[in-house]
């Protein structure tokens, strides 16, 4: 994964820090899974299974846990 | 998601911050899923199911242990 | 969820604050799934399953990290 | 749950605090199945299934890592 | 479980954490099942289960968090 | 495991603590099955699996929040 994608965990707002969050989560599964087009293909199945949702939103609030640390919870 | 829809971590009361962990939780399925009518379909299916409403409070205490740091813990 | 079910996270022992984690996981489960109907329904089959018996201690466990936190762990 | 079992979260050493987490995980599974019977039912299921030992440990895992920032990590 | 096995979560460097965190979590398996001769018979099964492989590295994941904390992250 | 794989968990950037992550939770896999015959085997299993996509992305998580605190944030 050569290209820069990941500079800050700095973000003005928490609900951009969500979104650093998501992709953090998704960044996950990319360098677990390079291939966009197993990804893609992957999508509709996760996209339906609550279980798969819920673990997904998981991942979320862990990387969210992180990020709102370093923002200093954005006081 | 273009809309704003988080602009603080911050809660008067340590109820308000458990609220804003289910909002954060079910924002984490929203972005992964951001169909309406399927999440709505699966509502039914997670709702009967033991092991996905215990996930699901589990993504809530991850979250509020978030919210409850930022807020000090309303101390 | 209108009433006033959680307004501080201070206990004055760690075993009501463990008493207090597992009150959160189960409003977790109630602002999920509100119907008492159906969360009654659903205990025996949880109650009898090991591995969601192990997950609703997890969510416990992550819950009391966050009340011992708030409460200085009780020192 | 009337009886007193959890008064402190401070321990002498390092491997009394795993065991006091272990108690936690045990706890957090009674208050949700108090009945001594089926637990003892469920042993012989969840010792012999390799994805719920590796559960059961992360809930250790994360109790402990409640106990050792309540001792300040035995320093 | 009489023997010591734990006297400090302080290590030279991080990867003796690492492996530190790995022991933890292999105990947290053998206080649930102290029977050596079914968790070797289970070795093989979770040994070809991905699952069970990403499931024990985030054991790893959360006793190596606390270990690192411990440790000051060996700054 | 001989060979000296981690000597700090300090890194220049966070996409490098987010690839160290990604390492630690390899190395989680790989000292609980050191064959690589094996691991190589199970990755186009877990690799078309969104559910273990998922779980692997969440370890990458726990480990980032580790390594972005050893690093105060890279701020």
């Amino acid at each position: 994964m050569a290209d820069t994608w990941l500079t800050s965990l700095i973000t003005a707002t928490p609900q951009e820090g969500f979104e650093l969050a998501i992709k953090l989560a998704r960044m996950g599964v990319k360098y677990t899974q390079p291939s966009a087009e197993v990804r893609d293909k992957l999508r509709p199945v996760y996209g339906e299974d609550a279980n798969a949702l819920i673990a997904s939103s998981q991942v979320v609030a862990i990387n969210f846990q992180t990020i709102a640390a370093a923002n200093g919870y954005w006081k």
